[in-house]
């Protein structure tokens, strides 16, 4: 018989990673604040629960793809408690973007309860989280990660593992995405200082793209940075400034300075003063042209 | 018969482009300000000239490849004068790293005297001219690139064309280059903050430079980065400065502002202050290790 | 009779000002969570009591002088409710350095309970508020103010007022010490710079204190700086940074980027990573020394 | 009889340094570029030269009041060499803000020509030049900054010495010059962040420039940056910001990272590239409001 497993969060790319695990044969049953977005799920034999509580059982697994620090907090420490509700050694695997510091209390919340938390946030969109192309990385303790692994298998292409630390996956989510950030800035400027030296900009970032920057970044991103097209978004400016201002935190926690996140924070918060909030987060990189007095209006 | 090519500048990358030529059946006169360095290109029948002078001739072609705008500024406009000497119709292909507004001077200067200069900086290491795997970068007249062309393509892999405006291709290759400075930056940074949150360093750049950044900036400086190895130098900290200043000067000079380019300058200065200038300019990225108390005495 | 007021927060900062309140003829209810440190109050009259909630009654005047938001919302929100126990018509002074949004959640909170805040911080250190030397900054309702003026008249020199937004004093002190902050990098900066260019750093900012900035904080500031004298600390740095980051978090839910905020939050992170938290706040001017190889063992 | 000195350089400042030693009693031979602004000068008895070389002699004093490094150097190195007229025993008093290191290289230049060159910069505007209010920065070998020192007292309010090192004059005019920069900015940053709070911006600077900091820049700048009035300009912005550079490269020829001068300059080209050539150099701090989507068309 087919083991269930709970999930709970039915945005873009929770819906996709669900899909993965039905496809890979896991019954689920699904939890989302908006109901009307689990009908698709539904549809595929999932099963629809009134409250996140329902979706785990004792020595179960559940997975948790949410907005923020916030909704998992409320997620694992509201009442009635879906951490004792695992116990006996169930398991909630969390994969949304979230700060190290909750990680690592929630972590100890679900151990004090019973169960265990897998830390397993994700690089990639939701079309990558559809064609099963997501990057996880893990961190927790190596039992629980063990009982998580072939879940994970069902959702990504590979698994990087950071060691038990709860919150080491999330400072490596972080990292990654304030790197993403920080190349956006980098090519706006670049692309802002050759444009009015008489270059072509899109000619620009493709030699950049195609030689010594020819990855996945450079490329998508460059493309739109260099064309100046942010619209429609993949991944919402705020969103985008969430993230780089969680590896901020972070690292103000554990004392470790970061100048370039402060400036790609200080673009963001630049870019929304200026009405730039429903755009991609690759509009980061306009500041750069206004600046240099270059941006069309 | 053969042509006949002059070639100044015999350093490391000057040496391997030229030896390309003399491989590609271009007959050489070749001049370095240290003879010696000449000798074994002599001994592959190269001719060593005393004077910059000397290696040019009226509808011939030399290739320069020197230390920066002040090498290059006394070699076209001190007496006598090389850049006569080409004329009338010949060409001069400037390949060394330098301001996008020298070259527009120069070349302007070529064209008064009658012949025409050739803007081609690279992108690559000695290793990489030596293996014919530049990438080339162009800009000026039409005409004059069209007679390079051949040239060019016995010494690199692929050549990009930025038009006509002189200091174009100069621009591209110190955006190229300030792109990698400041991702060797936000590599520090990015990986001081999960070293300080319990991660692996080696670890985590191992996983940013094969998904997301899986390209040769991130893998090859990320390496170095991550294990903090910048000895012995492949490229020394002071060039690397150089180049990142020249693309702040070219900025500043345009009216872009690069304020990234400004965190990397100010970490390339610290970087000097605390004695490593011998070392490779990935050391750039020690800062941040400084910074979060990490750097090992 | 004397008009009877309750207090709260018996730090340095608030027992210079209590003591003040006594001499102009206040009888005090005061409340310390370390309730020894109350008693030079008490022996000049004034009365301990065991909660907060004891120190307000109806129609009434409670100050308080607290260590932060976190402080500052338990003491309003907590059961038994303090803002109700001062219904009707009772006002509470905040005068702690915390952000514009706590005290906009917190007023509004006061007036759906019967009760009203005066937010009211300062700008001095204990000796400025032992000799009633302090700058107070108020907002909040016109009536409340009113009937709160002279109890802070009888802690400060001056009072400047900035309307009925509950938050506005509150920026209005962040954003001055965020300017003392920025100023004491900009000192070490340009100390940095000229002592390696040969000159005797006292003698430098002897002439800037003297002449274009002959004030408070490059007088006093200044000379530490000059001198690199950081203990003991007047102001701890870890509450520098505390008030320099509740700016930058103030600017960032108003959408108003602070790039000079920025970096000399960066320069307290370092600081702490060096282990500079026992000093003085002017201590974040050492990071430009640091950088530039001065700074002595 | 009334000794003879040479004047060279008649801006707005120059002449009115010139006028007061007219009033102290010296003779003066002037050059200026444009002659015309010798007249109010030629009118109370000062002799028009023809060219620089003119108004020196031997054992005599000159005093240059220039543009730039530029005409600095081509004033002392030019044929007929002026820094030999000198000789043997004048003294060339050089107050232009200009660079450490020319001054460095100019002082050694007159040394070889048997001549000496004060370095004495000045802070203050033109009218506190007129009104002998001028502070004066000196450096440079003892028996030639005590043969200008009567000079000097009839041009300033008061002379600030630092030295036998030529440069450290320079040094201490451009750290000062950046401190200014650097204030204003802050002033911008925090100014945008209280109005976005719901601050008068007037009445916010207001208090900081009546408290903290009671001193002229922040009282002179801090009205025109609280009104966003740049017009007319007092000093021009560019040159401002060729004061704030010349302080970044003296500080990176030093090895002294600057990260404020860095956030600083960013702010001046953004100016120029916004078309705010023509305004005060206080305009740098409109950067901050337009980050802050506060700036009026």
């Amino acid at each position: 018989m087919a083991q269930r497993i709970g999930f709970i969060g039915l945005g873009a790319m929770g819906s996709a990673m669900a899909g993965n695990l039905i496809a890979a044969g896991y019954h689920l049953d699904v939890y989302n604040r908006t109901a009307s977005k689990a009908a698709p799920l539904v549809a595929r034999g999932a099963h629809l629960c009134e409250r996140p509580f329902d979706t785990a059982h004792g020595r179960g697994i559940i997975v948790s793809m949410l907005a923020d620090d916030a909704s998992l907090e409320h997620l694992v420490t509201s009442e009635p408690s879906i951490a004792e509700r695992l116990a006996p050694g169930g398991v909630h695997i969390s994969m949304t973007t979230v700060s190290p510091s909750i990680s690592r209390r929630l972590a100890k919340y679900h151990e004090q309860c019973g169960s265990a938390m897998v830390v397993a946030p994700v690089f990639g969109r939701p079309e990558a989280a559809a064609a099963k192309r997501l990057w996880i990385c893990t961190s927790g303790s190596a039992a629980a990660k063990e009982k998580a692994r072939p879940v994970l298998e069902a959702m990504g292409q590979a698994i990087f593992d950071f060691g038990e630390e709860p919150g080491a996956a999330n400072a490596v989510k972080l990292g990654g995405n304030f790197m993403i950030a920080a190349a956006m800035e980098a090519m706006g400027e670049a692309l802002a200082m050759v444009e009015k030296c008489g270059v072509d900009r899109v000619a620009a970032m493709d030699l950049w793209s195609k030689t010594l920057f020819a990855c996945p970044v450079y490329q998508g991103y460059g493309a739109a940075i260099a064309r100046r097209v942010h619209e429609p978004a993949g991944f919402r400016l705020p969103l985008g400034m969430k993230d780089v201002d969680l590896a901020l935190k972070a690292a103000t926690e554990v004392a470790a300075p970061m100048p370039l996140a402060s400036v790609v924070h200080d673009r963001f918060v630049a870019a929304l003063a200026k009405g730039r909030g429903e755009m991609d987060w690759s509009a980061v990189a306009l500041g750069a042209s206004d600046d240099a007095g270059l941006t069309p209006k």
